[in-house]
């Protein structure tokens, strides 16, 4: 068994990297695939170096479930994490997180982060919320409490949070919306687009480090609303821009054509996030058209219940199948997690065991980086869309 | 922030220790305090090394609840920890551990491992247990279907479990047994450890190391049933003698009373092991009264409630007065988690976060090893005694 050496170092990127308020967002586009518009880059923000593309594990309420920030960063090789405004805001709540210095400082994650605005829960939690030109009003999942969102303070609280990227505050359309809401609630967010980018621009970061604000295209499943959506957003100039209001219903060859809509007419020198996908696949497919960022739930979500993704398909751990296979969980996995064997794994997710959650998300979270990173590689060496079609085929098989 | 460097190198003592079928189990004293009982020595066992005195972590169902193998020992430093027969006899079976090659295999944790009989949970279960000459029989708390636990089926059940360490299976009397009870369960326990024994004898290890077999004293907290029980357990020449019977709702005076009697008359030469025990008050008055080795819950379990152990007295965290403290967890804590901020933490467990659990469990864990580490160096330093009842206050304070 291979035994790891805690040397208490300064180690690699992070590190050495100097957080600067005046460091601009950078972009550089690196390659770009010639039969497809999948794209390498780098993205610089104020606390380092992202290599697009990218996925972006979820902290949702400051953690990422189950995962110490060492290993998001040592093993996992995560550049980036995810935290939630919605709700940071209710829990542990500005204030706290105000002093700490920050979520960086809060959860000792010293790497970018990017804060979804809190949009999408406002509008998932349904019937209590009441929707007005002014904002969002809504009742806390925890305490039953009132609270209104506006574009304006949505900025306020994340610029007290300091991510390093931002989101607008939109309204997530519902999945199944007909034509005419779907285009009322389109102006609604571009209307709240414009003040959250003036409330952005006059204030400044609190921490020391730049922010970048991403504007979020709405538009459901109507091509004409995507199209009039990213053309509003670009007039923002904005650093990177981010697809919304995809997965949340509709087909996924719906998913595909709108993120193809979008990718060809947003600005190329622009980091392109789609947000809340998705599947292995679903990521070599939005890479395939032209999405440098993504962030989803399923790695740690599905992994808590027993689902690991790997390079040769899915494996159902709580499967009677595994109960008695010893061999490691991924024999070509890149995580320390990876050695435990697939009967000692379905062992624990069976019995309840904390440590199952914990080795299954770890699994998976190391696996989606690797798959990105690799996917990274193909591009820059002109190889990605055989190895595309070869590996989604491999990605599927239900093990 | 102090990185860690993950070099896959062979590590210290367990990599380098060649498990051995004919090593014989060796406890050697290496010190001994002069105004108390306290003693330091080292246990050898198949897998492994062990300075005592010692705590064992629990890993009941094959797990130290959310602590992987490699934190165990590297962050932690525990040298054993323990897993429990009951449990992992009704989930994932003998059969899986067998095919395994036994639970070192199974959960990768390479160093000594000490199975409880199963003898407690059996009796924890009740009113749905009948108890005969034979044997126990109870109702798995997990599908209600009937079991018959005898000593001889709990032999062979931790022969096939493989830990170095094996409990006889005993009676576990009520702690508010009257006389008459204790002293009928004392016998019954005695005719059981000699089936035990002759079983135990002739049956070999199956995994190419060696196993011993440490009887249990009972005697619930009548001295002279102690008295007796310890004499008859010294017949059978064990490789080591456990305490059982007590934390179960006796007084704490009247624990340390008979944790005395046993220890005044247990062989010095044998390492002595007081089941069930404790707060960490409870381990330096045990250690005063010559015991050499602990396993309790109380870490992992209260840590998962939000109580930590520390140096300076204990902390519940899910105190409104640490919703903004930013400093250190433990700022002389020995464990990487003691870097996250108290305010985090709170955070984290109030909130229900895996990561919550982890790191309160992972700090207790790492403290209560110091602890005994600690105390080891003043028996051997000959400063126990004068450490003990200056650290016995600081651990008492509530912070």
């Amino acid at each position: 068994m291979i035994r790891y050496l805690y040397l208490p170092v300064v180690s690699g990127r992070m590190a050495i990297f100097e957080p600067s308020k005046n460091g601009a967002m950078e972009f550089k586009l690196t390659a770009k695939a010639s039969n497809s518009r999948a794209r390498a880059g780098i993205l610089t923000t104020g606390h380092g170096v992202i290599e697009t593309p990218i996925f972006m594990p979820v902290g949702t309420a400051g953690s990422v479930k189950g995962i110490h920030t060492r290993d998001l960063e040592e093993d996992i090789k995560a550049q980036i994490i995810l935290g939630n405004t919605y709700h940071l805001y209710l829990r542990p709540g500005i204030q706290v997180i105000e002093k700490a210095g920050g979520l960086h400082k809060f959860n000792r994650w010293n790497g970018p982060i990017l804060t979804d605005s809190g949009g999408f829960q406002v509008f998932s939690l349904g019937d209590i919320r009441k929707l007005t030109e002014e904002g969002a009003k809504f009742q806390s999942h925890i305490d039953g409490s009132y609270h209104v969102f506006t574009p304006e303070n949505v900025m306020d609280i994340q610029r007290s949070i300091g991510a390093d990227i931002i989101m607008a505050f939109d309204e997530c359309t519902p999945g199944d919306a007909d034509y005419s809401y779907a285009k009322n609630s389109l102006e609604l967010t571009q209307r709240w687009l414009e003040r959250c980018f003036t409330q952005f621009n006059n204030t400044e970061p609190k921490y020391g480090y730049r922010q970048s604000l991403f504007p979020i295209v709405q538009g459901n499943t109507y091509a004409d609303l995507r199209k009039k959506a990213v053309e509003h957003v670009k007039t923002f100039d904005a650093d990177g821009y981010a697809i919304g209001g995809l997965s949340v219903g509709e087909t996924v060859d719906e998913m595909y054509e709108m993120t193809e809509v979008c990718t060809a007419d947003l600005p190329e020198n622009k980091p392109r996030y789609l947000m809340g996908v998705g599947t292995p696949v679903n990521i070599l497919e939005g890479i395939d058209r032209g999405v440098d960022m993504f962030d989803c739930v399923m790695p740690t979500r599905n992994g808590r219940n027993g689902m690991l993704f790997t390079s040769e398909g899915i494996i159902n751990i709580r499967n009677k199948k595994w109960e008695n296979d010893h061999s490691p969980i991924d024999a070509s996995g890149t995580s320390f997690v990876d050695q435990y064997s697939k009967a000692y794994l379905r062992h624990l997710i069976i019995s309840g065991e904390m440590l199952g959650a914990q080795i299954a998300s770890q699994h998976n979270l190391a696996f989606y980086l690797w798959l990105v990173k690799t996917a990274r590689q193909k591009i820059v060496n002109a190889e990605f869309k055989t190895w595309k079609n070869e590996m989604i085929m491999r990605l599927k098989e239900r093990l």
